[in-house]
């Protein structure tokens, strides 16, 4: 069974779809496959893979942003590089390799500007869209993280050197930059709401986190949770959450506790902590479910085999398993019916049904990472 | 000008896409075409009509859901005619007349089923969304109103009638049915909120509005602003507000009031009115920007011309203008760099910046009344 698989879709990387035949995207996704700088096309609805496509370079640490007509995807690498997928016909519509060392990339609103930031150096480079030409340079003279998009064509990002969030508005001839200081000390990552008004950055250097309400007229750093964060510095932190992990569950934010065993629940209006739940290992992603019932959150090495599942009402585990070694992403279904689960020491990608918990397929990948679906184009800060 | 624009459409009608031309679905949708039971393709990006499809009936009150894939468009008419429109190859897949009179649809969360509500045979059925054959009838014995989808496959719809609220689990091999009674008198819509949790009735028979939280084990009818409503009898209803208007903007329900020229914003956790906003006149829709920063208002007859901007921080009125007679519709880009307004007795949908209010496009259309693009398929509740 696992070579007929292996061989269908050595068969597809090779043929683009036949001539005249339609596509649509609605349902479509990619599976960065880490190993080998490949990209796995992938398709929900059949709960299939299409095509395999190849020469991205470095995807150690690598992700992704959609077209707003969900035919492109600008993949970000680790070596810099920003390229650009046609997933109609399954090619490489461009590649560039815009700077040394790269973490990460946003999509304007209106879908035609592609924002990189980087470590090396260090700053935000825009570029247009259609052709990837250099539109905008922003030398920020920090390593720059927590790149996302805000509503009115802007883009949002921090330096971790002095701890300063700037936002650039590129509805204008040249970007114009609001710079706000006092951040915090070595911001790691950040994320924005999904309605795009809340944008918060995780710190490395010092206790909580810091908020920004991107409606005030003139934002204002707000400390969260200050009696928390990664000061007790006796706890081994085997990796950084992903902060794009956090989740709108009901009334409440769910965000992975920095090295302990534990999840933490916070106002989503006042950011005051309301609750923490216990679990087996330290929280990598806490992803919610699209209607935001479930939290499903996987684990740091050496525990991170396992997925444990929260209700976000009562705040308890609901359901433990271990779909197999290294889970890395879980990506939901837009309508949250199906999570798909990428397993990267087991070479597959699992697909379970989110009220039954049962596993309905299991897809053959090369160390899969990130999973993209399409509908990611249609949200903010995604 | 006109008379190009026109031709293009009229040359378009009745050629399908070049064969091996790929089609990308993620901004594309369609605007009904009232007068003449017709379809109008449009491309968000091109800000353009790509093709009209005809031949779909009374489409007087007419309202559509999408697949999945975002290839399929669910079209439910006035006259219970249910028909699978193939927005790839821009045609009518299949149609079927289901009942005599029906008022709206769903589509389940996993793409499957699609639901019909209906006045005549009242009830609901549901049809395979591959093949549009019956997978269930669920008669009710009064006119159905307020159907949705919910997270589980499942759908909930109310009976005018009887003031009862079902809730239909298709999970299984038959439906399961919740039944909830005393959700008031004369349900006459409903919606469900964006996660899926809460189900709100607007009732015509006596003051106030009903809500219920599905994810209670047991949902028990909770009555909001019981001291308003349609209840002051002495003001002429124009129209009824659409529900599906209802927005979430920032932590408020923004809600046109029935019968009154305002608009009221209430709790989004506790339903305890917040405020009101004097409006132009009778709201018919008031939808907020996907950032839920600004909402949008559309008036009833004869103050139809007009639309009105309120900032959902201030609660002030902060644009207003008019577009042309009888606005009927208003669809924002999913992540609300634009929005798409039809005007139908200009035959024309017009397209404006949301952040400068500057007219960017207008495109011939005839009659047109709602507006649906592709993305709505990732939504819950749309």
């Amino acid at each position: 069974m696992k070579s007929l698989v292996l061989g269908a879709i050595a068969a597809l990387m090779i043929s683009p779809p036949a001539q005249g035949e339609p596509t649509a995207t609605g349902d479509l996704g990619l599976v960065i496959e880490r190993a080998n700088g490949s990209l796995l096309l992938i398709d929900q609805s059949e709960r299939a893979a299409l095509a395999r496509i190849e020469g991205l370079g470095d995807l150690s640490h690598a992700s992704l942003v959609w077209s707003p007509d969900e035919r492109f995807a600008y993949v970000f690498g680790r070596d810099g590089g920003l390229t650009k997928v046609d997933i109609v016909t399954r090619q490489i519509a461009k590649r560039i390799v815009q700077a040394g060392n790269s973490i990460g990339g946003a999509i304007s609103d209106d879908g035609r500007l592609v924002a990189v930031s980087n470590y090396e150096p260090g700053g935000v480079r825009v570029f247009d869209a259609d052709t990837l030409d250099l539109v905008a340079d922003i030398p920020t003279g920090s390593k720059t993280i927590g790149l996302v998009d805000a509503p009115g064509n802007r883009f949002v990002f921090t330096m971790w050197d002095m701890g300063e969030t700037w936002i650039a508005d590129m509805s204008g001839p040249q970007p114009a930059i609001t710079k706000i200081p006092g951040m915090g000390i070595n911001p790691y990552d950040a994320l924005i709401t999904s309605n795009g008004r809340t944008y918060i950055t995780g710190l490395f250097g010092e206790d909580g986190m810091t908020a920004l309400d991107l409606w005030a007229d003139t934002p204002e750093p707000i400390h969260v949770l200050p009696g928390y964060g990664r000061g007790q510095k006796d706890m081994p932190v085997y990796k950084m959450p992903h902060l794009e992990g956090w989740a709108l569950a009901g009334d409440e934010f769910v965000l992975p506790a920095v090295g302990h065993h534990e999840v933490l629940w916070i106002d989503a209006r006042d950011f005051h902590e309301t609750g923490r739940t216990r679990t087996h290992g330290q929280p990598v992603f806490a992803i919610a479910r699209p209607d935001g019932r479930h939290v499903w959150v996987n684990f740091a090495h050496p525990l991170n085999d396992t997925i444990q599942v929260i209700d976000s009402v009562t705040k308890a585990v609901i359901h433990q398993f271990t779909p197999g070694p290294a889970v890395l992403h879980m990506e939901f279904t837009p309508r949250g019916h199906e999570v798909w689960v990428s397993v990267r020491d087991a070479n597959k990608v699992m697909i379970y049904d989110t009220q039954t918990f049962e596993k309905l397929r299991e897809i053959d990948a090369q160390s899969p990472s990130g999973i993209f679906f399409t509908a990611r184009a249609h949200r903010i800060g995604l």
